[in-house]
């Protein structure tokens, strides 16, 4: 093996596991104060009364210190994507503590948000620490920030090869290189690994019923991936018009989330559930076994845009894994596939849509429901990327070439 | 939706739809004639001393009529790069019977070789077919080739999503473009539902064992993809060596199968065992279970490239799936891995060093090994595709950035 090789492969096992260690051990404390927000929030109802306070001072947080990192996921991505000319600074460390206690205000106090955008900037934030101790080049810096994403992604869902993918799909619209592929392999397995030691779980899934392949059947898992293509392009197009408006009519920005705080509280309240807010993890969970209500989707998809758009922190993803399975549970009741298969299929596929990569969202359904649902899952979330629209929800993202 | 998207979807489901007709049923057609030719070899082993009279009746046919697709794959692959300009014409449809014949003499007359390079050939000049009365255009040209390529190999193996990438993936080293990503799934998912239609199953493989990963083992995986890299490379360096040296040193060439038929088949006699010769499968099998002679790979090696380096018709999968199995089964003497998941990275890992496809090579592990595998394959896959050098198996392979 040439000396260049091995080196090569020495440096990015050190970086990379140390990129694993920090992401990893992130995620664990994220999650591990996730669970314990939303367990708080769940006994003590009156704090969603709360929430366009904690929307307010989180804002106002980020106004006064967090500019520079204000950014957030797309921060990141444009870093990668311009690491060389334009961002030479490192990611503040700030962008660390401020999207850790942003993101658990919103799950504290109501809002209907995820977890995979904080864990991306967990990870990138820590990963970035690194360019200037080790002096990394422009190139190993690019390489360095994928490996923090793969690493933050794979970790908090514990699905590190799809990780590992998103880290290498999530740049560009229809185009994947591989100059990444072994930090970012390193950094998703690592991190998961270190998760896991922490003791941290994930929930299980389970899809039950998966009927042999037929042209029908794939015919139904095609409309159905056109259907997820299209509710993750109402996702990004309500998301962008939400904050559109709150940016043009609200000028001072820790008021946004004032507004869109009262408005999720009170549909909270209007409701009587806290069924929508939050992570949904219970109705995700559901959404695999039983019938649900047809609306479930959509309302979800409303608080969900209104936490997001009016500046809440949070991801974006794992309400669209509530969205998506809900709305595959409720499609079982036109097309010919068993309610968990459906279920399953929109749970990544929405995703596939939103965030325009159907790879990775292929090898989460295999890790995450086992292989017999791939050939569904693979047409679902190919389809739903063909009819989402150019824009998803990462604004960072370059385009390739016209998806048809 | 718009009407230009939906006119792409039914358009692409339309073509590629009938080229999973077509290329299922060719690898429903060579599946079944392989297992005949192979039996028949098994139950009369003097055919073998027929092997130089076959090679050079095989290599005589395609200097006669063949010297239009005497490319074969890479024929195939420089058409896809190069649709638009320098390979206006159609790939002759005598592509189609020129391989299948030509792979079946090898296989009948105990050459060591493999049949996705077959498969590849009948999707591809099956596919090409529709250019012209389908009047497409170069780009859709390019798409419908990689369907054919995606169906060939989806089908071959029973592993439609690792077909699909394949086709994303072999083109160019270190880059993956998303334009063809709807018709090879299609055509990939097609083509092997139209295969298992005719009747026609695969070979299962089993690991029964899969620890929880640590950083010990995963650092035996390293060192595991390491070797299967250098095992990647030590084929494609000694198959480009013979063709090299036989083009050189043999002007004639229908007598330069004749030579390595003369090798192939006084290896065996010398030998006293056909385990070495055709696709391999009871050996591939052995090798999840059982401990086997570490000389194992490096004969298979050596007789797989002597026989295509002399111009056998067939391809070179099968042949690297035994390869990487043997050498995995090998280093269970050394590494703290069970045999079973050692043979099962080496089975995807070594093809993923020599074709330079990881991500295919980590999906068709999924497929065919189910998910616990998923992080010792990948590991395996990623580090022999860096270490495997930049010149695969697929000369007219495009190469993108360095590896490393």
């Amino acid at each position: 093996m040439p000396t260049r090789l091995l080196s090569y492969i020495l440096k990015w096992l050190l970086l990379s596991s140390l990129v694993a260690v920090g992401a990893g051990s992130a995620s664990a404390l994220f999650l591990v104060s996730l669970d314990w927000v939303t367990d708080y929030r769940e006994a003590h109802g009156w704090l969603i009364a709360l929430l366009p306070v904690g929307g307010f001072v989180v804002e106002w947080l980020y106004l006064r210190v967090g500019q520079s990192v204000v950014g957030g996921t797309n921060l990141v991505i444009d870093t990668i994507h311009g690491s060389d000319a334009q961002h030479p600074a490192r990611i503040p460390f700030r962008m660390f503590p401020l999207v850790l206690i942003g993101t658990l205000v919103t799950h504290l106090l109501g809002g209907s948000a995820g977890r995979e955008g904080t864990a991306l900037q967990l990870g990138g934030s820590l990963a970035d620490q690194l360019t200037r101790p080790f002096r990394l080049s422009p190139t190993n810096r690019r390489l360095i920030l994928m490996a923090g994403i793969s690493a933050g992604f794979g970790s908090v869902f514990g699905t590190p090869l799809a990780g590992a993918v998103f880290g290498l799909e999530v740049l560009v619209v229809g185009r994947l290189t591989y100059q990444a592929i072994f930090p970012v392999f390193i950094a998703a397995l690592g991190a998961d690994y270190v998760t896991r030691w922490w003791g941290v779980g994930h929930t299980h899934y389970a899809i039950t019923t998966v009927p042999p392949i037929t042209p029908l059947l794939a015919g139904c898992a095609l409309l159905a991936g056109a259907i997820f293509g299209g509710c993750a392009l109402l996702f990004t197009r309500t998301t962008h018009a939400i904050a559109h408006l709150a940016s043009r009519y609200i000028a001072y920005p820790p008021l946004r989330p004032v507004v869109g705080g009262v408005v999720v509280a009170g549909a909270v309240w209007a409701l009587g559930t806290t069924r929508y807010i939050g992570l949904g993890i219970p109705v995700i969970v559901e959404s695999f076994g039983q019938p649900l209500p047809a609306y479930d989707f959509i309302i979800k998809l409303l608080l969900t845009t209104v936490t997001l758009g009016m500046g809440f922190k949070g991801g974006e993803v794992t309400p669209l894994f509530f969205i998506g399975a809900t709305l595959g549970n409720a499609l079982a009741y036109w097309l010919a596939l068993p309610t968990g298969l459906l279920a399953g299929m929109g749970f990544v596929a929405v995703f596939a849509g939103a965030a325009n990569t159907p790879l990775a969202c292929m090898v989460l359904a295999l890790e995450l429901f086992g292989t017999p649902c791939g050939p569904y899952a693979a047409l679902a979330c190919v389809t739903a990327y063909l009819c989402s629209g150019h824009r998803g929800i990462y604004g960072s993202q370059l385009v390739d070439k016209h998806k048809a």
